[in-house]
């Protein structure tokens, strides 16, 4: 019999709070939009959340996207860490959304029909129109992403390719922090969130489309020494998860 | 003749805007305080007259303490530079007061005299008491500093001090940053940025003593390609400085 391993490190990741393409319906992706006043209240729930529990960070990790920004800000105003070392990457940006981005879900059916947005909305790998490199929306415009190089900018990203974009900055860039012996905190966005979970929690393809990650409520991973998974779990009780993540379904797939 | 040299480098500095403890006169140092709703404005009014006059910054640099932070933070916010490295560092913490920090004006005069806090206040050399290496407010018993060696860690600071503290940050970390071609953004505090300005304006002894430097209002150095300083002022008219600078030293000299 195997003796049961011991817990050597916790990560603590939260999405971002409601955004204004959010509540717009709107697919955002790497459109640098701000939150809402209920995005701001969930980043400080987020905090609470975390700080009743006690963690404690060395360090956090969050996108370029100012709506993942605000909110680690609101973790970090609310649990007191305003002093740590935060990492910013495009790896962690929202899955980018090509030519939808910007649409409503209502001007996506008319330009696309219904079936068709079935399909990138169902798809693991088919990405949306890709933008045109002239495309003034096109990230290589972004001073934000001045020092990637032009090859490295996505113009669309179906989920496989967004995996494929966070998992080396997970590799690299978190793993190394957690091997370290630091306490690492995560804020980041609906799919780069999922690229990871994926990861971490060996879903196949079908499973993690069908996982919705709510807003505003943390959750943890416990590692091993050897970065083995041991446990996760969110900081609130399974009931309460539920309903929030049926309230994440239901708000419709544009994120 | 020499031919007049070029602008190659521009740096912006700003001074946190109002924290709880300036309210109440009280000598932070490195005591943590957040900043006052007036602070906020401050803050946000600064970010104003960088936008106003167009300039983009590649990275920032701050202390530790979260009124630098929380005034960067509203920089970035009104500026639309979220996105950009912060660098946080304990060298550009305001001076450490020793034994003051916590007390108000009142409160020093009546534990130490008159005399002896006109002393304090008016020499370049002279530190206040120092803090127990058993005292609670001493800097290793702070998280934020568990990364730093105690024997660099002060137990109080002349104005000199603080200068020694914060210079090698200022040649290895910020200068480095400019010579890479980076617009730089600094927030700090009173007396971190009265040691780069002594610095680089050559100021005295005396002179860098009686210079105050007002809250909220940003300023710019302007370097040649080999870091010599062609120019410096404040981002709004003399008039309006010298009414800032009379209310910053009517203040009091509890920073």
């Amino acid at each position: 019999m195997q003796a049961s391993k011991k817990v050597a490190h916790r990560v603590v990741f939260a999405r971002h709070g409601e955004s204004l393409w959010n509540k717009e319906n709107r697919f955002t992706g790497w459109y640098d939009v701000g939150l809402t006043e209920k995005g701001i209240k969930e980043a400080k729930t987020a905090g609470e959340l975390i700080r009743e529990r006690g963690f404690q960070f060395d360090v956090a990790h969050t996108s370029v996207l100012k709506r993942a920004i605000l909110t680690l800000n609101g973790i970090l105003d609310t649990t007191d860490h305003h002093h740590i070392p935060v990492h910013k990457s495009y790896r962690l940006n929202e899955r980018h959304y090509g030519g939808l981005q910007g649409l409503n879900k209502a001007e996506t059916a008319a330009k696309h029909g219904d079936e068709q947005v079935l399909i990138w909305r169902r798809s693991f790998d088919i990405p949306p129109p890709s933008l045109e490199e002239t495309d003034e929306r096109h990230p290589s415009f972004d001073r934000k992403y001045s020092l990637v190089p032009k090859s490295a900018l996505p113009s669309t990203e179906s989920l496989k390719l967004t995996i494929d974009r966070v998992l080396p900055y997970w590799f690299d860039n978190i793993c190394s922090h957690i091997l370290e012996g630091k306490n690492v905190l995560v804020v980041a966005h609906g799919n780069s969130l999922r690229s990871m979970v994926k990861y971490l929690s060996g879903m196949s393809n079908e499973e993690i489309l069908g996982y919705n990650i709510p807003t505003g409520i943390p959750f943890v991973y416990e590692f091993d020494e050897d970065l083995n998974v041991l446990n996760n779990y969110y900081l609130i009780d399974e009931e309460e998860l539920k309903a929030k993540q049926e309230e994440v379904a239901n708000q419709g797939k544009a994120k």
